[in-house]
């Protein structure tokens, strides 16, 4: 009975006979639907568009008025994929950052601390996203843990995914990275699918072709993101995938496939940002930064709106939004400029909460807590690496790159153990498990970092996420992996038994409880004292988080030792 | 754990790891998806589209092979909302000639039967499509009856419409053509709509415009199929409706729309029939006619055929079907005219169904039973209508419109009754209750049918179907009634106590048991009866068909009296 007189009421309102809350006049529409733009007033009430006045014959009453001067007014984006994690703040500061540039949905992976905290870690997302003006859908992370060659802070089942199907924020599985096991029929990965059938599946099958890619798709997953060239993404398309349009910190694809989107084709493709720091998310946007960049690569811009609102939620089944058009939700941007979308105004269930890129509601209170997640076994740790020949091998960093080289290098020995030797810019690195304080640990050697003294760990290390250090000395990696776990998780940088930098992450070691400014400026600062100590990459942590992701090539470093990728297995790290 | 295995085998099937069971060789693939046309081999097993080969690199073993020899290939077409009633043969009858068609999917609205026996005829209808040829969907119907101005068969309230809800053949709410309901905020009505508020709601709102028509809208319906001109079109697109192009036999609205369709909005039109009876099914076709009308229209023929497959398939959430990729439904049809589609072939999950229009499998036997639906208390019925005054109401029928005229006319009254008088095309019309031998008989007159002796009877009579008279004396319609009644159903051609002509309908008194061709055959010789009796009209059993229908203007009868459509109240005979 309920139901029905909500619907009575929103008939009302859509039928004039009681005043709108509040009517947007003199806009230029941007009807997603139609593919045109129109004078239009729009009436919202009760968080849903109710009606579109023409200014002429239909019109209609409303308690307060609000004249857009010619604006455009079009749906409110959404991000069809995006780790919340990587912007390094819990869901609503993320939301604050996010919802001024005009998204007001996201289909979130939860996939870094579902890594950290299985169950636990995906309902704290949720509940942190409840209250605040951005709309947080969480597909089940369906790799947890990525692989066992490293130690996860947990595992999910089928099972344990299933459990989450009741949750109306819960839209599907996420992004199926285990691409053989699909191929390859693994049943434990086929449940996973099984369990979500009949909703959408997103994929993850960089590079994967011909009959493989087949029977990924065959498998029932309907999105991939990862693709990087154009035929890539063409064969992904003609198989029937929607095809997610990224434009991340560390993996840039949007300008590269952008001449595929056509005319007859446009319905196929969505935006998302997957991965974006706190930097790019501040100086760049979010979904409008992707919008403005195929605009500006081309692509007609009602086209470009259209793949950021209407062909994602039309591809998640929300139906309830993704355009301007009475009963759907009255999430709403409002621009001037079509050739660059700039949201000056942003409605999200009908009431203004953002305006000229600042937020207006205060993000809520982190209602849920998490316990720490910093487990280790100090006195099981050792930095040292016995001499056990001459030649060991050596991961290889490459700027700007998630893959590896595979080297082999001459072991620098002193009293027995093998060195570090900044000379040649070859660097310890250590893998400490911090889930379980199971005093697991794995260690080797990395090119590439050019630091010449001093040390760095990070709490962020894909897709385990374990204690990752990167040292010219023992005594340094050990004040900054110990500095690291005192703050509950971070990245530091340190030299000796002092602290140079820090950044506190203590939401699962992988986010901080603080506003994103401060975090971004902690960064900052953390880059500086890395580059001061030597460090010649961009930005050395992100390099770091990947090299002991252990199903990218060539050779990683997790905390069960080296992995040689290319043959995907544990392999020692002396060679003779 | 079968789930699981079916998957494991579809994987193979797609990896080519397992020979596929048909591959479809030589073909020119229509993708829907990417918009274009290339050459492909499509594998097909266990009733789905596993592999596309590229005629190079990628290929597929197989059992068996079909060379198509250039021939298109494009995914089975689907009516997106269709009175399978209307066809006047039961399901797998009516499959057998459409499916030849091309047709493979039909989302029908069971409207008719259901006036007649409620859910009991919904599950005849749900129970007779098994095992044919055709999927057919139901939409629950949201109108019976129609109004109280009427005695329909039965009544279907939200709790009997949410009955089927778990049938995984119901997909939705069928149009809701009581818009003044809707737009009133009925809660009758809308108790319907929040019963299936997370399922498509189909609309049906002729001239619907304004803050009228986006009340409708706000409700959640989201397509509609009556629009008669582009304004009224292009109004409801923007409002947010999927565009049903409708041509019935009835009711012909394709090529006027036609203009409207931009590569811009092409995602938002679907193609449908409505009612389509015997004689244009098996002289023109089903959806494959609108394809073709369509591309003559100007249309291009990759967009035609989306709307015919994919936009429909897409709006109705059916995300097994509309394209060939792999893991959909190998439901696809093979032509050779890309201007002027007619399939040769039509294949139905997997298996080859139709060829050169005929089709392959025999028609399941009726498995269902329906029990006799005439029910007439005749001892009640008299033709005779006292004379009670000197001018009378008519009806004035009107060539191929379903709307009616207003009339008064002088009376012929002979021995203290109103009679016929033919010569001045003044017949005696009678709607009979035929569903609970109530005895209620309505009584009038009308013009236009040009009768000069006998009487037509029809137990087909939108909505409620209760049994419709004319004629031009008392016995002959006597006569007719009792023989339409005998048959269980029917329409009747008679002459004094003479049956002239028949179409037995026992199928509820709307469908015929037998086959399509044989049900044409009796019609075409009905409706030549008719001619020597002097009809005028082109189909005088369709027209006695509408002017039974309470909802459409203006002067109307139904076995309660006349209905003045326009004040939408019952009215008298007799004026003075």
């Amino acid at each position: 009975m309920e139901q029905i007189e909500r619907l009575q009421r929103t008939i009302r309102f859509a039928a004039g006979t009681e005043p709108a809350e509040l009517l947007l006049v003199n806009a230029r529409l941007v009807d997603l639907l139609s593919g045109e733009i129109y004078p239009a007033d729009v009436a919202l009430a009760d968080g849903l568009v109710v009606g579109i006045g023409d200014g002429g014959s239909v019109s209609y009453p409303a308690k307060e008025r609000i004249d857009l001067g010619g604006s455009f007014l079009a749906p409110g984006f959404l991000d069809a994929h995006v780790h919340v994690e990587s912007s390094m703040v819990a869901p609503a500061e993320f939301a604050r950052a996010v919802v001024p540039r005009g998204t007001t949905t996201v289909i979130s992976d939860p996939h870094e601390i579902a890594n950290v905290l299985g169950l636990e870690g995906i309902r704290f997302m949720l509940e942190c996203a409840k209250g605040s003006p951005l709309s947080m859908f969480v597909m089940a992370p369906s790799c947890v843990p990525a692989t066992a060659m490293s130690s996860s802070g947990a595992a999910l089942d089928a099972v344990d995914l299933a459990s989450f199907r009741t949750s109306p924020w819960v839209l599907g599985l996420a992004e199926v990275m285990n691409f053989p096991g699909v191929v390859g029929g693994d049943p434990e990965v086929l449940a996973k699918l099984v369990a979500f059938a009949d909703r959408p599946l997103d994929g993850h099958a960089p590079g994967l072709s011909g009959r493989a890619l087949a029977a990924y798709v065959a498998s029932g997953i309907g999105s991939d993101h990862e693709s990087t060239t154009i035929d890539e993404a063409r064969e992904k398309l003609r198989l029937g995938m929607t095809i997610f349009l990224r434009e991340a910190t560390n993996a840039k694809n949007l300008r590269t496939l952008l001449p595929l989107v056509t005319a007859a084709n446009q319905h196929r493709f969505c935006l998302c940002t997957d991965d974006r720091q706190p930097a790019d998310l501040l100086d760049d946007g979010h979904i409008d930064h992707l919008v403005r960049l195929a605009i500006a690569g081309g692509v007609d811009p009602i086209v470009a709106l259209r793949m950021a609102s209407w062909n994602t939620a039309h591809h998640f089944r929300l139906h309830d939004r993704g355009a301007i058009t009475p009963g759907r939700r009255a999430d709403l941007v409002v621009f001037d400029d079509l050739r660059a979308p700039r949201p000056r105004l942003v409605f999200r269930r009908g009431q203004l909460v953002a305006r000229d890129g600042e937020a207006l509601v205060a993000a809520p209170k982190q209602a849920a807590r998490l316990r720490g997640t910093m487990n280790v076994d100090w006195s099981a740790i050792d930095f040292a690496i016995p001499a056990e020949g001459r030649r060991l091998r050596a991961i290889g960093a490459i700027p700007d790159q998630l893959v590896s080289r595979h080297l082999v290098e001459e072991a620098r020995i002193e009293d027995g153990v093998a060195a570090a030797d900044p000379a040649r810019d070859l660097l310890k690195m250590a893998v400490i498990e911090r889930h379980h304080g199971s005093g697991g640990m794995g260690k080797g050697f990395v090119k590439g970092f050019g630091l010449g003294q001093g040390a760095l760990a990070s709490s962020v290390a894909h897709d385990h996420h374990n204690l990752v250090v990167i040292g010219a000395d023992d005594p340094s990696m050990a004040t900054a992996a110990r500095r690291a776990a005192a703050l509950g998780g971070g990245l530091v940088v340190a030299a000796g038994e002092r602290v140079l930098a820090e950044v506190p992450l203590s939401l699962g070691g992988l986010m901080s409880d603080r506003p994103i400014e401060e975090v971004r400026r902690e960064l900052d600062r953390a880059l500086v004292a890395a580059g001061e100590l030597g460090s010649t990459l961009h930005d050395p942590f992100m390099a770091m988080s990947f090299l002991a992701l252990e199903v990218i090539p060539s050779l990683k470093l997790t905390d069960r030792g080296l992995v040689d990728v290319d043959r995907f297995e544990l392999v020692p790290l002396w060679v003779e």
